[in-house]
């Protein structure tokens, strides 16, 4: 797998990109394997880092004191994950980050990013539009998920990650989505 | 009330610009009063500006079909709203931005801060860094509503906005917390 050539794709769709920027950029990414069940980020962890998937997957959740899981993310190749809210806020990680499947990953810590935006112009904007982004999606998903319309919920969830259903086990969705297993599975046949 | 100053210490708190700078930007601004109630962005709607509190408050909601209201977002002073997901994506207002308060705002189109993020650096770094910071406000919000402690969610919306009880009915506040006013009042009397 050429990670070079899938992190220029993932920086490229959004702007322009000089080899000699992006061999500077990508030299300040860690290419790490994690296996299934292994952990990126553990809730209690300082994070410096986020996480750019290669292949596999990543699930970013929270457990409760009565150990009920709550997922807040899945991160599917070409998507970047973290606990963003530590990474910028030099807080304590409120969150887990752990793999679904075993996954390959580049990291960049929040300082060489920082350094990079101020460096690459384009990386700058990348950055800032990406976080556009997902600022966005993160509103719909608080509205959605408000809203409170399961159905709903599920179909936007089969938009937004359509191959989900043969990456990740079962209840991990119903934990995605809030909803027992009985009920998604019930949504899972009603939509087939 | 002088808007290009309130503008300058919300920018300057994060980035250094230059007094041209400033002037640059400000002109892509535009200065408009709302009274309470009024509407600056309905559900449908083409959304092409972002707004900038300087006094007032908005709220950012969306009614069901039953005409039920959540709320996303309560605006203050120094704070940001628009619909981003229509703004980013060019699709119609999926929620009303309206007025909780009689309010005055600054608001910029995205094309024009677009080009202000070419044109001036810092302005893309300020946008990133704002951005970054209402991304991961925005990932705390949805895991606390995923994980459902009513007190916590009570809590962290006194922390976040310690005037908000001055400002905005009570109605509203049960709202936003996703609770019926009820409960909304035992947790503020149990607070006190």
């Amino acid at each position: 797998m050429d990670a070079r050539q899938i992190l220029k794709e993932n920086i490229t769709k959004i702007v322009e990109l000089t080899d000699a920027q992006l061999d500077d950029f990508y030299a300040c990414c860690r290419r790490e394997s994690f296996r299934k069940g292994q952990f990126l980020i553990r809730e209690g962890d300082e994070v410096t880092r986020e996480y750019f998937v290669l292949s596999g997957c990543l699930k970013t959740y929270f457990l409760n004191d009565e150990l009920k899981m709550t997922i807040l993310q899945f991160a599917m190749p070409t998507w970047w994950a973290s606990d963003y809210m530590a990474l910028y806020n030099h807080c304590k990680a409120a969150v887990n980050v752990d793999c679904v499947a075993n996954a390959e990953v580049l990291s960049i810590t929040a300082e060489d990013r920082e350094r990079m935006c101020h460096k690459i112009d384009a990386i700058n904007h990348f950055y800032r539009w990406r976080t556009n982004r997902g600022y966005a999606a993160s509103q719909k998903r608080l509205l959605s998920l408000m809203t409170n319309d399961t159905k709903k919920r599920y179909e936007d969830l089969l938009v937004q990650y359509p191959t989900l259903f043969q990456l990740v086990p079962k209840h991990l969705i119903a934990s995605y989505l809030g909803v027992s297993r009985e009920t998604l599975s019930r949504l899972y046949h009603a939509s087939r």
